[in-house]
């Protein structure tokens, strides 16, 4: 590519204007765009309103090389979108059989007919391009003129995000407005701030005066995101750089890419062949769940127990009660009892626990509002942490979760040589 | 308020364009904003770009009765729009010493001082009105001429929230831009299609011929929005069809608003003084995070087990061996085991279970991929409920919770006064 090419996004809809529903067409086209290199230079959300289509339409086709529209291909009167555009970029449409054949088939199937309204989805572009779409009635479309390119996409998340992947990715690199490779590398941290990341990585730019860095922050991690600023460095350059960011990390590195903290964890227990479970108070179950996001989880994730109240901590976990009376549940030493329980009891070499006060009430002089404690049970040892967050309930549950999975992340790889000896021992 | 006025959003932000941030404020105040009969007419995301930035004002301006924008406000050489928008709409900007000693106060009481790039977030419009930001250091920003209103509000969440709605919210009223009652009635219902629910509620438009109707279905449930179509039905007349709408629903009603299934839950637990454990397998820990999502849940629910594997099942919930030898994890006697097991071990009046194949492997002949059974223990009866859903991982696991808690809604519902007998009958 000579010059970056401009993109335009207009997602229609007007729940997406009140509030009924986000717009993750947005984050997801331009997180796929950007990672080809063709960053979005605008979006527009607009009404399901004739002018407003025509408008919105005129001004993008003018100035941008690519423009991609969201929703209102439906069968019902409110999609205007079809019909819109083309009276806007007076292109005309033609009625194809062919999409009506693939609608017909498509009822027939599920034993129904065909409505009436269903064909204005048969109409596509003269001369323009028909994306099939196996998840729904309404298909896909292009249109090219001038070295621009007009894609048309359905609204659900099913249907749009595979048609995307499968055949607009293909079709814009195949003529030029992406990318073969990836424009950035990304390197995901955890467990240091934004500025302290930022002041590591500080030598890098020095060095390599092309290099450009983006950050994002989302409960505790820190993504690191490697590009060129004008094309000069390949990926293969930016590979090296990253090797050379990974070490200026440290234990603060977690992966290349975009994995999450738990299927880290869960790839180091593939590694020692090793299984865990857990134990939660205050994150009710948000660990379990994030362990059990991971595709495959139940080779090393046993299961775990929610132990929200105290009868629960004693009688399933076996956390003495002298000890709850003595220290109270939000304790170091009541995560340390319960990460070892939840191994014990449920036959687990690993054990990982939190408890805290994540709000809005609750909190005392010692443990304030905000307070986590997290327990680690391993066969080469036990140990606490205590971290404390700002922020409502569920940001806190949030952040512990991370926090214990990163904790868990630095003990497991540290002691990684010692835990397998253990493991050889013990066989 | 004569006629609607229009608001246009420009939210900025690179980050927003390139997949790294959701766009969560034009839902957040697309939401409040059409609360309070508002809606939204556009939507923009433009980047960090003088150019762009002074083209979106200058146009948005021209037809907008209200501007917000997001973001951009910060003390960072890219955040530019303060002076782009002063430019485009050639208003002039003032030093305020006083937000100057305001930041200056924050940095003291952390110990730091004042970097001199904070100096920019101190100049605001003349003229115009400066909104105090008790989270962080940049203000927001309000400018009126011509009977329009320019808002501009910090990016990050946390600081936009409560300075919209303490703030921003009050003084659009005062001026007329926002009426001072909420413009639509929220009823949520679950368990039942769109089009079913459009089906029961058909009668009601032709009863009223003003009444506007919006659905948003998320995992089962299906939000309904009763709304004036020109501003003649106000919100009591609302409230009333709102409650001939909630007759027509029947059982699918879950609530007025948008409250959460499991505070649904949570509220009839704590109307019959009872208290419920759950058992998860497939969703792993999702059932009770919900729970532990509401506030103050502790005063009725106990906790859980996680049972992801067979082991766990035996030792921890009691499920026999024989059962799961004969029936298998994922069956609908399981379920009930698992239900029964947390009740009795966790010492609960309720236990509500799942398990299933929430894939992406995993399903048999009899039980395939996304089969859920859900088991549900009360002091009246024991019950199974088995659903099936496509999606990913994540989808099926979203909606088998939702099934769960929707399903012991209805059932805790319509034995209620059985229950209730039965409490009386055990105390």
């Amino acid at each position: 590519m000579s010059q970056p090419h401009t993109v335009e996004i207009i997602n229609l809809g007007d729940e997406l204007l009140v509030g009924i529903r986000e717009n993750s067409h947005l984050q997801y086209l331009g997180q796929q765009l950007a990672k080809y290199g063709l960053p979005v230079t605008r979006a527009q959300v607009i009404t399901d309103d004739l002018a407003a289509i025509q408008e919105a339409f005129t001004a993008a086709w003018a100035c941008a090389d690519v423009v991609i529209t969201t929703g209102g291909l439906g069968p019902t009167s409110d999609d205007l979108t079809r019909e819109a555009v083309a009276t806007a970029l007076e292109i005309e449409l033609v009625y194809d059989a062919s999409i009506e054949s693939v609608i017909r088939d498509r009822f027939a199937a599920l034993g129904r007919t065909m409505a009436e309204h269903h064909r204005k989805q048969c109409y596509c572009f003269k001369n323009g391009l028909v994306l099939p779409n196996d998840q729904g009635t309404a298909p896909g479309l292009i249109y090219q003129a001038d070295g621009k390119m007009l894609i048309m996409l359905p609204g659900p998340t099913h249907e749009l995000r595979p048609m995307f992947e499968r055949q607009v990715l293909p079709i814009l690199q195949l003529e030029g407005h992406l990318s073969d490779e990836p424009a950035y590398l990304q390197l995901r941290t955890c467990g240091a701030g934004e500025s302290t990341i930022e002041a590591k990585l500080q030598s890098l730019l020095e060095t390599h005066l092309d290099l450009s860095i983006a950050y994002c922050v989302h409960y505790g991690i820190v993504d690191v995101r490697l590009s060129s600023r004008d094309g000069t460095l390949k990926m293969s350059k930016l590979k090296e750089i990253g090797h050379a960011a990974r070490q200026q990390l440290g234990e603060d590195f977690v992966c290349f890419g975009d994995c999450s903290l738990a299927a880290v964890v869960y790839r180091e227990l593939r590694a020692l062949d090793r299984t865990l479970a857990v134990a939660e108070s205050c994150t009710g179950g948000l660990l379990g769940d994030a362990f059990t996001n991971v595709p495959g989880a139940s080779k090393a994730f046993l299961g775990g127990v929610i132990c929200y109240s105290n009868d629960v901590k004693v009688t399933l976990l076996g956390v003495p009660d002298s000890l709850l009376e003595q220290h109270g549940a939000v304790s170091a030493e009541c995560a340390i009892a319960m990460a070892t329980g939840s191994a014990e009891r449920l036959s687990a070499d690993y054990g990982l626990s939190i408890t805290g006060f994540a709000g809005p009430e609750g909190g005392n002089k010692d443990n304030p509002l905000g307070t986590i404690h997290i327990g680690y049970h391993s066969p080469v040892g036990v140990w606490c942490k205590t971290v404390r967050y700002t922020g409502g309930r569920l940001d806190v549950k949030a952040r512990a979760v991370h926090a214990a999975l990163d904790w868990m992340r630095r003990k497991i790889r540290k002691y990684k040589f010692e835990e397998f000896l253990s493991y050889s021992a013990s066989d």
